[in-house]
């Protein structure tokens, strides 16, 4: 990770979203320049009542959000889903990470996986192993995060971060 | 509409979740006596940006909760939808309502269509006009409410109010 870049530069909080696991990353840019500030994952188990695991999902990131305070926020566009049931679930994460998003009233800016491809990669049609291997060599990582969420989370950010810098 | 019962009757929730029209229902059950108390809907148009969407949603739904104070919730336990972007939609504007029920902290009872319709009509197969039927004759109300998202809101509360009243 590295410390915060200039006071001119521009924070990105990125976020892919889940019930189960939700990955989020903070990306500082500045002309060309590109740092890592932190990223992780926020963890639910199905276990806990849908109630508690959507409270624990929208106060958390609330918490990182005003943590962080970042300029503008990037999130994947979710166009399908393997099942109407996962969609539902993912459905209701993104709900509740939207309204955080809402009540620090920044903006929401939404990508698709595509375009997140495109993006960070230069091809569209680029598989998970290359996104994470643009993602090491653009910001210059010793390592990916252990978790697959969060490294999904740096490149949602990388690719808010990219359009502003390139864009 | 009736005004509240006696301190003894239990006050149930009900909500219909959507995204352009949330429908909810409040009713008060005691010993096999039902009154509808009050009902109505939350409405949002597609102009609005989904982050307003939501936090509308949360926020004057976590009003009429606060404003009501109902001993438990019921919600229609979604489990197919017309397509999985529909699926999506109400997934958000759901999360964000099961929020609002956590953030008051009352147990949230959810059902399924098929149990909606076997405790409301007797009949799990029952189709929405004979729901709708069975709403105004069981709450002994004069007409309808004018919007369908609103009746779908009082069945479900009614549900959640027979399951107490006859469980």
């Amino acid at each position: 990770m590295s410390t915060a870049m200039t006071s001119k530069s521009r924070r990105t909080f990125g976020i892919d979203p889940g019930l189960a696991t939700l990955g989020w990353a903070v990306i500082d840019h500045d002309h060309g320049q590109i740092a890592l500030i932190d990223c992780g994952c926020i963890v639910t188990t199905p276990d806990q009542q849908t109630t508690d695991r959507l409270q624990h999902i929208h106060d958390q990131l609330l918490k990182l959000l005003h943590q962080h305070q970042p300029d503008d926020v990037s999130m994947e566009k979710l166009l399908f889903t393997k099942n109407v049931s996962s969609g539902i679930a993912v459905g209701q994460a993104r709900g509740v990470a939207t309204l955080a998003v809402a009540e620090i009233g920044v903006p929401l800016r939404e990508f698709s996986p595509t375009a997140i491809k495109q993006t960070v990669t230069g091809d569209g049609r680029a598989d998970k192993k290359q996104i994470h291997q643009m993602v090491k060599l653009l910001l210059k990582l010793d390592s990916l995060p252990s978790n697959d969420d969060t490294t999904d989370a740096v490149a949602i950010a990388l690719c808010g971060a990219q359009t502003h810098v390139f864009g």
